[in-house]
């Protein structure tokens, strides 16, 4: 036999073997229109032979990132998605053994790397009324803390902090030698952003994402922004050519059109606000704070109506346990998209 | 402070800063050519506002590969390129102070991941006459050996290993516990293959890429065959969507046009034997086996070919220590590119 590195070795990993096929995936908050097809046929256009088969350069877009959030490009890391920012800062400073603050629920992937780097983890519940505790999550943090995760807004429940409450658990991070991870993956479906923040303390990473409100979840580019130091060791862990060429032709067309975004998210809000009236008009509870989703409890339970639904090829989001047990999670669109769903879904409440 | 993982915190890395603009660049062993016009825009055609809006699945791709290679779907693990399955192999199986042996020199990541787990090289350099020997490869298999890497061609070299050297390795290595990694990333420009030991041997990864002959180095595509066991354990430790939606979409092209591969092939086929031709004739050492790439000797400098090349806008690599001292690397291609390069290079000997 030969050596396995045990966290790996008894990691449970689910796989995602459902192909799409003609689904309507409302399970995972892509963005269910994509890009307007005019920008897509355009960028398109510079996809040539030689763009595909050269190793990917970073700067163009590393310097538009850095102009447009008015940071240093030495304190801005492009990342494969924030998925890889996530694996990296966990490869950097977690230390096996010693503890990683984060809600719960929480975006699956951290609890994934925490126990890949034998991290244990120390985990805040959310309140039944659906808040997060800033004094709980306080006193999580311990001198065993190395990473505290913050989502912003929170996912899956949408929630976000205010600037006080980062502040104290940034102050008390640093004074316990832990880094804080600020992960804006639905920025732009949000109120604000704790990226400047960065300038102000070492400890303060903030994670960023293509894959929401810019709609490029397939491309895989994201990014972290920090101090410099901080940023100095994701790039030394990185692989040279983490991110594709073709992903950062369309992140850098994109951030090139801040008009196409602005229609990007006039969209969603359409749909959104359209969902959730036509829910609340119906009696149903509803949860819509931040974020490209809702949540909101059925009659009929919920595994239940996610079964029907993929009988109508459409698919949402379940909680089997904790503080969400019973709720259903729809990521949201444009208002045709919420007519079909809420067609469907009321169909699947209804139906023998 | 906080704490750093001090395995990453004190290793070097050199960043390309170098942006390629109207540079011909042989520097890296992409395909200068590219892929056929024809065939990139029949392809574009397929990428739509969904296919970059959705998180990517690889199951299309892994039944095609698996299919091809005559393995089954278990035995497979598409990765972000060729690196990111050297990431994960040293993640799995490699133990923080044991020891990974291979050649030097080597590809460059396989020495930044062994530092970056903590593990220590053991490094069996080439001969004067650029052969590596494989009884002094054997011996270098020990008790602390957890990886063996093995790159079929010897990357930077060219060299072959046969197939009784290769299982001397893998033999060797299991005796001792440890993972044998050969890379084919120049698969295709090589006469061989030993994908199908993996089905002999329980301890044997084999990488490719679609980097080199398939001339996709900016999609980040490649694949590790290996035992289910092994393949089990890299899928746990790899991200969930590892490779970009228009990276897996080309391959999978790719892999059903295998004229154009064969096309492709004959192109660089042609390059590199009238380059190789016209530096002999020019009373040139040159030193060419399999790989799209050859070994020359100039006359002047190596380091100062470089840098007139550079002024020409052409990048080749050269080696300023090691056996390969004083010699330079050219990337091969076709036809005009090498005709192209050769008149540049005759010049940059020339000129005073």
């Amino acid at each position: 036999m030969y050596y396995q590195n045990p966290n790996i070795a008894r990691l449970q990993r689910s796989k995602f073997h459902e192909a799409r096929g003609e689904v309507l995936r409302l399970d995972m908050n892509e963005s269910p229109e994509g890009l307007p097809e005019g920008f897509v046929e355009r960028v398109k256009e510079k996809i040539t032979p030689g763009l595909l088969a050269s190793y990917p350069e970073k700067e163009t877009l590393t310097a538009l990132l850095a102009q447009q959030n008015k940071i240093s490009e030495r304190e801005l890391s492009i990342t494969a998605g924030s998925d890889e920012a996530m694996r990296l800062l966990f490869e950097c400073f977690g230390e096996e053994g010693k503890e990683a603050v984060m809600a719960a629920p929480s975006f699956e992937m951290y609890r994934i790397y925490a126990e890949m780097t034998g991290m244990r983890r120390r985990t805040v519940e959310y309140e039944e009324d659906l808040t997060l505790s800033v004094p709980r999550l306080l006193k999580a943090i311990g001198p065993d803390t190395r990473l505290v995760i913050l989502l912003n807004p929170n996912s899956p429940i949408g929630t976000e902090y205010r600037e006080e409450e980062v502040r104290a658990v940034i102050q008390k991070a640093r004074d316990r030698g832990a880094v804080v991870v600020v992960d804006e993956a639905y920025h732009g479906f949000s109120s604000g952003t704790f990226l400047p923040l960065i300038k102000e303390y070492e400890n303060l990473l903030v994670l960023r994402t293509f894959s929401k409100l810019f709609a490029m979840a397939g491309l895989r580019v994201g990014y972290a922004a920090g101090n410099e130091k901080l940023i100095s060791m994701l790039e030394k862990a990185q692989s040279t050519f983490n991110v594709n060429t073709v992903g950062l032709l369309f992140a850098q067309e994109l951030l090139q059109d801040p008009d196409l975004l602005q229609r990007q998210r006039q969209l969603e809000k359409e749909g959104h606000a359209w969902l959730e009236k036509a829910l609340r008009q119906d009696g149903y509870r509803v949860f819509s704070r931040a974020g490209n989703w809702l949540l909101f409890y059925p009659r009929r339970g919920s595994a239940e109506i996610v079964r029907r639904l993929k009988e109508k090829k459409i698919f949402i989001r379940d909680y089997q346990n904790g503080v969400l047990k019973g709720w259903l999670r729809v990521s949201t669109g444009g208002l045709e998209t919420m007519q079909r769903f809420y067609a469907a879904f009321c169909e699947a409440e209804r139906e023998e």
